[in-house]
């Protein structure tokens, strides 16, 4: 599994397209993950089109990768399929609800993951674009997406151009916990992040960044407050608007 | 990728410990999942202790796998060691809000997939359990989870001792779809779920549980909707008292 040991995030692609066949066996043996009574509560939009990729560029703030990788997949929780067919067998679904929509969407990130690790075994990179529950209406609307289906996660796939370096990690004691949950103190906190704030690359951020510390390029630039409260209100738009919140 | 290819999942498990160094590792590896912005929002509990399991079966609606497993992992969606990162560095953390917790999630169910996929490589059998967001308040007691920690995702691990016949999965051509979702005609469906509807096992399902359709082992009696209404206003009060709907 070095693939897995060694995988960095990959947002330049060469030119060259990705075989359908290949991606499709790839898609294909990704849908053995686990999934919640064997339902599949997953559907996979794949964009090749570049008009449609220009489309759904802004959805994802205009990341490059959008509209330069040879493919783009939108990961769906979808539980349209599912409740068709039980009305199509006199039976009656009921799914309109907030647990329903994260049954699908856990079914949906397990499959997200299994293609990403097959693909990267495979010679691609990839890149998770987080930016898809940020604006999940205009997905919506270009992709079609019916009732019940709420685009949750896109990968954008393509030939590496580009190596990265590695990005850090945390150490694993400040993640695992042994039987139960063993609550950070102050001395916790500056070990497990020592590490990151010690490298190069995060120090010259905070320096272009004007900020006094690490922490504060997420608070108060990237992942901020007013932008999470924003978010949330449309992320429960769209779970109503989908049908997940009746 | 064989063990991706010929997954099943296993529910029961040799007498046999898995070594913490073993274990640790497969983590360590598994968190080299995509992660938002590199936060990486999840803790592991891992539980040994059979006393511990014991308290937590009943959360898992007593499914043998999670006394009989070695080992139990408990994957939290966790804002509350970057929160506490942030406010030792004058930081203001704005992660109380859906979409916190939906972005925690996904970085936990990344995560929680590369772990099954290692683990599987190296011999290891697993079963996901998602009765973990069924009963979030009691594994939360259980294994004192405090605010801006949710349990996501659950899973047994052990040496299998069962080798089951690999669960079918819908066709292929029933998932994907090409640039724009297509929604199903009543033939669609009739053709994706045909296979599934015809395997003997699936039509002695029907006759033991008295149903007329598949259809409606699920809709009667696996996934209900009064069940499905009643745990998502549990899971709504769940993400209340753990500070994700400030």
């Amino acid at each position: 599994m070095d693939s897995i040991r060694n995988r960095r995030t990959i947002r330049k692609y060469k030119q060259q397209d990705i075989p359908a066949e290949l991606l499709n066996g790839l898609l294909e043996e990704a849908f053995r993950a686990s999934t919640m009574g064997n339902m599949q509560l997953y559907s996979v939009v794949v964009t090749r089109d570049a008009e449609r990729k220009a489309l759904l560029a802004p959805a994802h703030f205009n990341q490059p990768m959008v509209t330069s990788a040879p493919v783009v997949l939108t990961f769906c929780a979808d539980f349209n399929r599912f409740s068709k067919w039980c009305r199509q067998r006199k039976a009656e679904p009921g799914y309109d609800n907030l647990i329903s929509f994260i049954n699908a969407a856990s079914d949906t990130l397990l499959a997200v993951q299994n293609f990403c690790t097959l693909a990267e075994d495979r010679g691609l990179g990839i890149c998770y674009l987080g930016t898809t529950v940020y604006n999940p209406d205009q997905i919506i609307d270009i992709l079609h997406l019916p009732e019940l289906v709420v685009p949750v996660a896109t990968i954008t796939v393509g030939y590496p151009d580009e190596c990265p370096a590695q990005p850090d990690r945390l150490p694993l004691s400040g993640i695992i916990h042994e039987e139960e949950y063993h609550d950070y103190t102050p001395e916790a906190i500056d070990a497990i992040y020592a590490m990151k704030e010690s490298l190069p690359e995060n120090k010259h951020f905070v320096e272009i960044n004007h900020t006094e510390t690490l922490a504060q390029i997420f608070t108060n630039i990237r992942y901020k407050k007013s932008d999470n409260e924003f978010m949330s209100e449309g992320l429960k738009r769209t779970l109503k608007r989908q049908g997940f919140d009746k």
